[in-house]
């Protein structure tokens, strides 16, 4: 391990997205004066009278859920993206706006409100991953829908709403601006090198085995050079996929294990159900040539030091860069051992 | 006012960091469900003995604070750059990384513990602004810092950890992400037109008066047109000026007045000590031809409908592209009539 890396304050490069993350490995022993999160540590029941996700209950809009059994996917009652709304555009001066369509729906995971995707069997989760799938399909089908975002907020520190095991997937007609540099970055690699950056990337990691948190056969579960959050990991396929519409069965089943290792490894950190958010990123559905996207899924994890210290991405890393104190081999050390 | 942009979900240009924003004006009324955030209303002492930047009290490292009456600036204890720290580069396949080397501070902006800026005079904030005027030409002496970032996180919910009214400037030898992005847009209309791209920005908002919430004859406070955060805010000279060193005494006054006005709307906006980041990007201190800058200072505060509600950057946001549902117009309406 280099240990400049791990002794003085530095920066580094973020090769999808041609971006730097501050790192000050010499500040994690700073105390904590700041805000503490709840801990909600609470048991659910399996099934809750009052939750709009649950199977056979009523939601805002009168709608009622069918007895799902797997995963259930429905259109979003409160949509960020109306698909049928006017098409416009707006250059005045420095004035610039274009009008965007896009389908939001919302899936969730289980009928039982008690799990979450760590607390899930490998087939469970399968199950979600194939639903993932159909719904790249479907939504990449449409004509205005040119990318697809799958994304789940999990925790009430992150947005969640509602603690019944669910994520969202948002479609729309333009390329939003994290996958935008994304393409760009994977496009010039892809046209020097004739090899998708990531399938290099993951090749160096298992050489030098210092991030690598778990693998199986077709995955490799990592925290990524770059990462920005504490517990930031990454899940790849090791050859180049452009999207999750080219798993096969087996892969899709490794794809579960993968997330399913990583979600309990996180429950286990600080013992809680560990919030994140977390989203694959994969080729856009614009009938473009994508060879040079390899998809893979994120997750940023905002815990830093307990259940309770999250790390705040405020004052300097809005106005500068991102910025971290554990480094991404430290991190990645603990997350290895559970 | 075009009103397709109140009806219709669109994204608006950023014209300093060519990114987008996805607004959707039709959510505005979707109900809330989750996480509401700590609202602390205690009143607080003037001074308070176990607090670490009140002036005769003593901080974590056994340094005494003197009895200072204005703004008082010390360097910080943990400090996330280190300036004396080793210089080294990595570039090995697909990693890289550069030291990076630094000196932050904090700047106290009053002895009295009670106080934010918003309850500070004009002329007491008069004293901030003359501070951060030094530590600006200060800190851009040295050798190795190229560019300055002066910010405040205020309130817990923007991981402040103390409440005495205080910001941080951290300093450093290459431009963060941010920077960076302003400064290759602001060149490239530079080049073009020979004016500041803000200089034309403020005079288009002036004659449409929709995002304007307040001005004098120096300064422009008003919502971006490109805001991401629900209650964004801008203060702009309305003449090009580089950074803040080339403020004349009585445009800093201007300036405090500004700051004074805007804090003050933010307080009333929702009855509560409103949280934010703030922070001023300003041309670099690399010794290079910056003319193309023209400084601001931007307000992101998280509060979305009510003291206790914060709109949450997760999911979508992070793997997409930033999201609002009240739009920009609507929120200067707010601010200008408080
Ligand atoms: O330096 P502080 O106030 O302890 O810490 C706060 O501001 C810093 C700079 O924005 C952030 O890196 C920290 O996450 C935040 O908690
Ligand atoms: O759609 P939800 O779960 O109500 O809302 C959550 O996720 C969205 C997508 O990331 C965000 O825009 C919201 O700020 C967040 O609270």
């Amino acid at each position: 391990m280099n240990s400049d890396l791990q002794d003085y304050s530095h920066k580094r490069y973020n090769i999808l997205t041609g971006e730097w993350v501050l790192v000050s490995p010499h500040r994690a022993k700073r105390p904590w004066q700041g805000q503490n999160e709840v801990l909600n540590k609470e048991e659910r029941p399996s099934h809750d009278a009052n939750c709009y996700l649950c199977a056979g209950n009523t939601r805002i809009n009168g709608e009622v859920n069918p007895n799902y059994k797997g995963a259930f996917v429905f259109t979003n009652d409160f949509a960020a993206l109306q698909n049928d709304s006017k098409s416009f555009s707006l250059s005045d001066g420095l004035l610039q706006a274009e009008s965007e369509t896009g389908i939001c729906k919302v899936i969730c995971f289980s009928p039982d409100h008690s799990k979450s995707l760590a607390e899930m069997s490998i087939d469970a989760i399968g199950k979600v991953v194939d639903t993932w799938k159909h719904e790249y399909e479907l939504l990449g089908k449409q004509e205005n829908i040119n990318y697809i975002q799958i994304f789940e907020n999990k925790g009430a520190v992150m947005g969640c709403s509602n603690p019944h095991p669910h994520g969202q997937i948002w479609s729309q007609s333009s390329l939003p601006n994290e996958v935008f540099k994304k393409d760009v970055k994977q496009l010039e690699y892809f046209q020097t090198n004739n090899r998708t950056i990531l399938e290099d990337y993951v090749k160096q990691e298992l050489d030098l085995k210092e991030r690598i948190i778990f693998e199986n056969d077709a995955f490799v579960v990592l925290v990524p050079f770059w990462a920005v959050w504490p517990f930031e990991a990454m899940i790849l396929p090791k050859k180049a996929q452009q999207n999750i519409s080219c798993l096969s069965k087996e892969e899709e089943n490794q794809f579960a294990e993968a997330i399913s290792v990583l979600t309990k490894a996180y429950d286990k950190l600080f013992d809680c159900s560990f919030p994140y958010s977390s989203g694959i990123h994969q080729a856009p559905t614009n009938n473009k040539d994508n060879t040079h996207w390899h998809w893979h899924m994120s997750f940023y994890p905002p815990l830093l030091r307990s259940a309770t210290v999250k790390k705040f991405m405020v004052g300097y890393e809005m106005f500068g860069s991102p910025q971290r104190d554990i480094t991404a081999e430290i991190a990645a050390q603990k997350l290895r051992e559970l």
